[in-house]
């Protein structure tokens, strides 16, 4: 197609859209030498143009209209950058059956109605690419897409949410607890007022989810993955770790398995010789484990307005590649296998459990018969009198079928000696 | 193009070309079914057949003749996998000539004639991948390429040699001295018997020519590559450097700097905090500023058949899913600056600077004279006396251009008080 330029179309212009625009034109000589083609920004609909605003933009860029970028028929590719399913997935499937490609760093849109939009866009061979969903400007989904698409995927294993590892490090560094972090990473925006999505897991599960279904070639459906955010971590917990050789990051997993796919999301022990363990502050990693490639990572800023742009902008330019040799919808959705997914309670892996019992004889040894007899076999343990007659104990398992560590905690709950089962955190290890 | 199946021609039936194949094999199905087309492995051409090898192959996939190959015009693909300039530049060059794609993990030949074979292929809209020529399996070819692509690259530090860095690991870990620690690593077969390429840094020069090529838009002539390799480093160089918080490593640059870009292969103090200094043994990492996206890394194994295999997989996938759309030569060459090559004198960076000397007073207040009267500022000075009448000097440098330190040096050779000039290493702590 000898097309003079390219136009682009940007539905929302917030933190991620406006990163996009300002890289697009910060670079747009070396992406025209790249492309041989111009890409312009056509249009950019937002409902609010007062917000002060680092870019300069024509008046004739601007609407406030989400339809005059959707329907202008000179517009080649759409970029949605507002965020959440409601009105950004209608915004998509027009844009697709105006004939328009799409890039969409839109995590939650994609991790639940994915599918629909890549059949929509296959169907049309069309391009629909959302490098920017998982890991900000990390690139993720285009290696494992492309790069490592020779590898039966073993495990991902992914810090991909800044928010919960920036408090993970702090409470590690500074010895504080969680209330104390999660106040000052709000006060220093690193934290949403409402942080619900990010500390409770949500976010994570939307990546893990997106990362799942192209690793595993496999539509995984969002309710499928287990989580549970970082909320019940202690300061003690923390103290452990670092006393054991690990560190506690977020983690979320997708790893495939005989009895079918592990899809979690949860705090967990990770040893500090582990590359994820030295993920710091706001920094997000995947780490893959391919059957041909071994183990690779991945690390970046996984948020931001630049960094997210920086995704966004590869997208622009695959796709005017692809536009140009009249090559679009080259990668479709390669979910044509049907996975089972394993059920929280059979996932196999190890457990730090913390406990407080009454300091009397023989209380190690009924907690211990218990664990015996529902087959959780324990790799260490370590008892300190702590208060009076409170004793405080720390077990790490042997690889543990999950339920069977639930159900001894469940009975360990009835004894008479417990005081409480301060915290459980799966331990990872296992490469 | 309806095509039934993707030919592919194998030249050279080693470490890689096996691996490639044994990838292909294990994940037929799954390929195919990404793809849409089956891949077929239809001719390997090798000098040597009676090793013995583990892939079962037909009688009529073996040939003796790389000719058999490159005229095949049922083959859609060819994979080099022989290294080397001669003859895998003539094969390449006949293959494209032939009407066939190519994919080539050969970092030499990219690293001197990238340009002419990438030329040839985009005159002819072939495609030309070699993701496998750097960091082995780890994608990061086709990321600096495509996924950063809207990025102003402004510096890459690379770990891109696995002998090199399985050599510095083991001297930290174990306090040995180089010569011992490369005898075992031959031993073990983590060295080739003539290990003039890896720890002369030359490897290295290949593939960070091949980097800065990308991410610079520019064609780095392989010769404008300083290089200094590992054998001058002491376990004393590695104590001091772990007593001030680093550790040394193989780093291959490529920065973008007002006076030009800077490509230097040479041992370097890392912080212990960079997310480098925790890439250990064989795994190579490259790590990536770009303007828009910050700081990314790529870590995995750099070499071996199966990782270096999966990458050839992947980029024969990108061909066989560029074919099928008739969207071949996407993306082509994108050396479109000129840009200037600093010379390693004109290096704006800091130094570690081990001497020693005669003890007698003054013998520190000359050095420093010197280094002031030559513009290098001191960060810091530790001396120590050792045996006898010698004392052992160490000075960390702030920012100095490199002919300063040079220059110093010159003149501290020349003092009576001086022993020896034991090592001087640069210091990289500016991400």
């Amino acid at each position: 197609m000898a097309k003079d330029v390219i136009n682009i179309g940007v539905i929302g212009f917030g933190n991620v859209g406006s990163g996009a625009v300002q890289t697009l034109q910060e670079n747009a000589h070396a992406i025209e030498m790249k492309v041989g083609t111009k890409l312009v920004v056509k249009k950019i609909a937002d409902l609010d143009w007062d917000r002060p605003r680092e870019i300069t933009l024509s008046p004739n860029q601007r609407t406030t209209d989400a339809k005059a970028v959707l329907d202008d028929p000179e517009i080649d590719i759409v970029v949605e950058a507002i965020g959440g399913v409601k009105p950004a997935k209608d915004f998509i499937l027009t844009a697709l059956r105006n004939g328009k490609h799409v890039v969409t760093p839109n995590k939650e849109l994609i991790a639940k109605h994915g599918h629909e939009i890549l059949h929509e866009a296959d169907s049309r061979h069309l391009d629909c690419y959302f490098e920017g969903a998982v890991g900000g400007g990390i690139p993720i989904i285009r290696p494992l897409k492309q790069c490592l698409a020779g590898n039966r995927i073993e495990r991902i294993l992914g810090i991909v949410n800044g928010t919960t590892n920036y408090i993970l490090t702090r409470m590690t560094s500074e010895g504080k607890e969680f209330a104390d972090v999660l106040a000052e990473a709000k006060a220093k925006g690193y934290a949403e007022p409402d942080p619900t999505d990010d500390i409770e897991g949500n976010d994570a599960a939307y990546k893990i989810c997106i990362l799942a279904s192209i690793g595993y070639n496999t539509s995984v459906p969002l309710d499928k993955v287990y989580r549970e955010g970082i909320t019940r971590i202690a300061q003690r917990d923390l103290q452990y770790a670092a006393q054991l050789g690990y560190v506690v990051k977020l983690l979320a997993i997708a790893a495939d398995t005989p009895q079918g796919l592990e899809l979690r999301v949860h705090p967990a022990f990770v040893p500090v010789s582990h590359p994820l363990a030295s993920v710091n502050d706001v920094f997000n990693a995947i780490f893959v484990r391919g059957s041909s490639v071994g183990e690779v990572m991945f690390y970046g800023r996984g948020a931001g307005s630049r960094p997210t742009g920086s995704a966004v902008v590869g997208d622009l330019i695959e796709i005017a590649r692809n536009i140009k040799v009249n090559g679009t919808g080259r990668v479709s959705c390669t979910c044509f296998e049907d996975k089972q997914i394993k059920p929280m309670e059979e996932v196999l892996t190890k457990y730090y459990l913390r406990m407080e019992v009454r300091d009397r004889p023989g209380v190690l040894a009924r907690i211990a018969t218990i664990f015996g007899e529902e087959q959780v076999s324990v790799a260490s343990v370590v008892q300190k009198s702590s208060r009076g007659d409170v004793a405080e104990i720390v077990w790490i398992t042997h690889q543990t079928v999950e339920k069977q560590v639930r159900r001894s905690l469940e009975r360990i709950e009835r004894l008479d000696e417990l005081k409480q089962i301060c915290n459980w955190i799966r331990v990872e290890d296992e490469q």
